[in-house]
């Protein structure tokens, strides 16, 4: 049964497993106590700070433990900004930054500060340029990811470091999808990751600032980590996550390579096999074992369903698989087509045969899932085409709006427009995507009594 | 090598240690996911979920697995107080709570809040009718431990909560010491605990929150937990804090009842055994595992590393075993002595024959100490005595300005008085509680070149 999604958690590895089980026995204790218990704990406690600060790059008085890699964002950025107060209160990051990312920056500007996000291209990378523009003088911070978690395209981090360098702002990297592969280059100020996405075990995050870098913890005192993370050590954890990352990355070289030539077959593949699909992220700038396509006509819940019922665990940016029923910002900042949405993210040691396994299956799910909804297969051009065309689409939720599109662009004539009315946020970002696709003039949106009006020109 | 710090932290319950490993397997994905590995997750979470909440006494949805006390303290706090911002910015604390629910409070202070701390009486406990005095029309929330971590009386939480009740102030319970023995009785709105405490892992805590409760979360969003504990939940380790939190209570009738006569016994034999010690804490309304005795003439990390030397784990709220070389708060809010102090905190299946053997060690191991020291022994009086002595310990540490004192105080007559010059914070404690166990009279403290002049008038 081959689980998919390493990009959300990855399975212990058994370097964390066997480190976890030895130091629950000898690491449980509190660090800060004299006695030989807590000896103990502490000589723990240092010896993985000396790993993962070695294997981060950094010094071991530069890293602090934290509960999760959230809270390790969450911590760096505020510390980060209060530290700079005097600096200004301006915040910049990319549009395609993790969640956790764009929350604190909402907290931020709650509390009154200001943020800009930096647009994405196509391929979900800024332009060095375009992120160098947006530090100003009152710039307390800038963040970037090391590489984006739901198309792993890799961010140009070293040419941002150096411009934030010379602007003097500290730069946050988020590297939680990519510290298990190596440590993050350029010249960073902070730096967060999150073990469970190396092998780790949940509960450890890590956090780094350099030495120079004005920091001033926020919330209530705690005299432990620093003063950065409150609450009582997790060791045992930490012990597992420091000895895993290492073991990780000594595995990482030869693994990377394996999985990139897997991900690259599915590249070239999903569009062979599977019509109407489009492979979103940087085909060359990525992450080894992350890939990300979008299937025209689908919906991406059932299609999860049924890849789940067919043996494989993925995720997806699909509106209909998240709670607020909104497209995941990412697809939306790259402006891709986010409907029937697909992450595959492969753990180590993912084999050949489950990668095949994978592409046998899903044309047929994909077209099953097409089936149901009715989904456009192949054009059938009316016999007398009207000169436009409206479709009412309110209250049908994604991808029914792109079905209903495809289903009468042929039978308006060439140059003739449909008018798609909807309410759902995903066709915002579909339409057009649809519209690249598909070779169409997407004209542009217009404000309706419910919804909007999504107006498209056919050109062919 | 008898461990009697079950205070700080409890060694891993084989319960928590046997449902860890199996949920390590089972529980490592996103619980948030559709698949089968996320589904499995939810799962697991979702019934330790319902056990903590039996065991705490609380629906399932009230209840949030944080990734420690401290957190669960510091979000618990900072969250009624902003959902009850409208009532008022007035807290109300008793002087004898943990050093995280003290710190939100001055965190409180430093954003514009209030803050009451309810004094406590000798034994350590708050007076429901001084705690309902404080309770005012904008008092967004108050705070009380059910027992205290050092010295283990227990607080009058049932009378509280029922002053709250009546001014409709809601009350935070920290049941860190407590909940692991039996749920906390009483109307608590919030409570909040700690599962290394009770033998379950590190890197788990609860926040229980009644419906109905105003409740704001303060910082970034995040979707886990209700919003109320961002980051990645730790599955693994809050099913082992869950199943060891069963397993603790189901032991805990019998356990308690023997763990309250072996403390009772030290209780009873230490001041017999060792001369000049104050037993603190209330002897009846206490914890039943925990005992704290202070020792005149004593060096708290001394003696910590002598008796760690002769196999005892025990902890201290000396100044000289803190970073800040200031005595315990709640040493110094009860008015005891904190010189020499040991806190003796036994774990599940400690033996007899451990207390007993710690009780044929520790006077030895006083004595060694005194002797150290240059304690004084006897009193020798000189024979001529003059009406007025100054002994100046500026510089000196715990617990030299009371070995000077004691030292020279018969060598002015009866009415008399010894002037003590030191710097050291400690003395502002121990010498009044010097006098208070010798039966001299304090007369006071005048400020001097150098630190303060504390004048002790010899009455026999």
């Amino acid at each position: 049964m081959p689980y998919f999604d390493a990009a959300s958690a990855a399975p212990l590895h058994p370097v964390a497993r066997q480190a976890l089980l030895a130091a629950l026995d000898e690491g449980w204790a509190d660090p800060a106590r004299l006695y030989r218990e807590g000896r103990r704990a502490r000589l723990l406690l240092d010896a993985a700070r000396e790993a993962a600060a070695e294997a981060v790059g950094c010094r071991p008085d530069e890293l602090t433990f934290t509960s999760s890699g959230t809270r390790a964002v969450h911590s760096g950025i505020s510390g980060a900004l209060a530290g700079r107060r005097r600096v200004g209160r301006h915040l910049v990051v990319s549009a395609v930054e993790h969640s956790y990312v764009l929350h604190s920056a909402a907290a931020h500007e709650a509390q009154g500060g200001s943020v800009t996000e930096v647009p994405v291209d196509r391929s979900g990378a800024v332009s060095p340029a375009a992120y160098g523009a947006e530090l100003r003088e009152d710039t307390a911070l800038a963040c970037l990811q090391s590489a984006n978690h739901e198309v792993g395209t890799e961010q140009p981090v070293a040419e941002v470091a150096a411009l934030c360098r010379d602007a003097g702002v500290p730069l946050l990297v988020d590297a939680a999808q990519s510290l298990g592969r190596g440590p993050v280059p350029g010249g960073w100020s902070l730096l967060a990751a999150s073990a469970h996405k190396w092998g780790g075990p949940a509960g450890v995050g890590l956090l780094a600032v350099r030495k120079g870098v004005r920091f001033a913890v926020r919330g209530p005192a705690d005299e432990r980590e620093s003063g950065r993370a409150a609450g009582f050590e997790n060791i045992p954890a930490i012990v597992a996550a420091a000895a895993s990352l290492r073991a990780v990355r000594a595995e990482a070289a030869a693994e990377s390579v394996r999985l990139r030539a897997l991900v690259e077959r599915i590249r070239s593949r999903v569009p062979a096999l599977v019509p109407d699909v489009e492979v979103v992220g940087d085909p060359v700038r990525r992450l080894p074992h992350l890939v990300t396509f979008s299937c025209l006509y689908v919906d991406g819940e059932t299609l999860l369903h049924e890849l789940d019922r067919a043996g494989f665990s993925v995720s997806s940016g699909s509106s209909c698989t998240s709670s607020t029923l909104i497209p995941s910002h990412v697809l939306r900042a790259m402006g891709v087509l986010s409907e029937g949405n697909v992450r595959v993210s492969l753990p180590t040691g993912t084999t050949e045969e489950d990668v095949d396994r994978f592409l046998d299956v899903l044309p047929g799910v994909v077209a099953g899932v097409r089936e149901k909804l009715g989904a456009p297969a192949a054009a059938a051009p009316s016999p007398a085409p009207a000169a436009s065309l409206v479709v009412d689409a309110l209250g049908r939720r994604c991808p029914v709006p792109v079905i209903e599109l495809a289903k009468v662009i042929a039978d308006v004539p060439v140059g003739g427009t449909v008018t798609v009315l909807s309410d759902d946020e995903a066709a915002r970002l579909d339409i057009p995507a649809w519209c690249a696709m598909r070779e169409q003039e997407y004209v542009g949106e217009e404000p309706a009594d419910r919804g909007s009006a999504y107006v498209v020109r056919r050109l062919s």
